[in-house]
């Protein structure tokens, strides 16, 4: 798992765009066990007002036709450690691995994923964390909206 | 705390609804700590495809120009034991307390909640759990999407 991965570039073209649009930048790719993308989204908190469609669970929800079961074993690709939330959806929807971006910003939950039988793969790449940065100091109203 | 609260009859009517649409019947209701309601919704898996809106999630959803401190502290009803996505949800938004109409038929991560300082009532209402079972003996390809 590095940052040549597919599933991380386009969690991070994800990021971009949400960046791009005034979102929160985060981006998430979910890769398959039999390495399919299944689902991609970023958060979309200051696009839409949900509050529930962070970058992962915005690609858990991006491909509606698939059965749950495909999400078993599967590998999430996210720029930030994931929320509560996220976690929470990832134990759910029993992913294998969830490979983060940036852990340094903002830190969830990581143990409960780990204690749930998911892998965790902590990249900390220099662009994850500069996007982050970057959103906090423009944006802090809506970074902590968001994030506690 | 009880099966007379606006909240639960919410919540209730909402799994109501979803069973006459053929969905996944729960519901939930959010109530804000100074008494309002300012969520509710139900699953809609069968009716969109969506895999991430469960009750819980489609109530935390159904407010969009909320502020997300709107939840703290606020009251979730269900319908049903939360499942791990909607546990998670339930503390990244700093619920206080989660009322359960049925934790028989599925029981979630209850215990994920009360560590997490969520004071967790279980109703176990009969009307509740009968929606359940009712859908589980009808659907069971359905309820097996969804619950592991």
């Amino acid at each position: 798992m590095s940052a040549q991965d597919e599933g991380y570039q386009i969690a991070l073209q994800e990021a971009k765009i949400g960046a791009a649009e005034g979102g929160f930048p985060v981006g998430a790719c979910i890769v398959s066990k039999d390495g399919k993308v299944i689902g991609r989204g970023r958060n979309m908190r200051q696009q839409s007002g949900s509050p529930i469609l962070h970058g992962e669970t915005a690609a858990f929800d991006s491909e509606r036709g698939l059965p749950t079961s495909a999400f078993h074993g599967a590998t999430l690709y996210t720029t930030m450690s994931p929320c509560w939330m996220c976690t929470g959806a990832s134990v759910w929807f029993q992913v294998g691995r969830v490979v983060i971006g940036d852990s340094t910003t903002y830190t969830g939950p990581e143990d409960v994923l780990r204690n749930n039988g998911i892998e965790v793969v902590v990249l900390n790449t220099e662009e994850c964390i500069n996007i982050s940065k970057k959103f906090i100091e423009n944006s802090p109203e809506k970074w902590s909206d968001t994030v506690r």
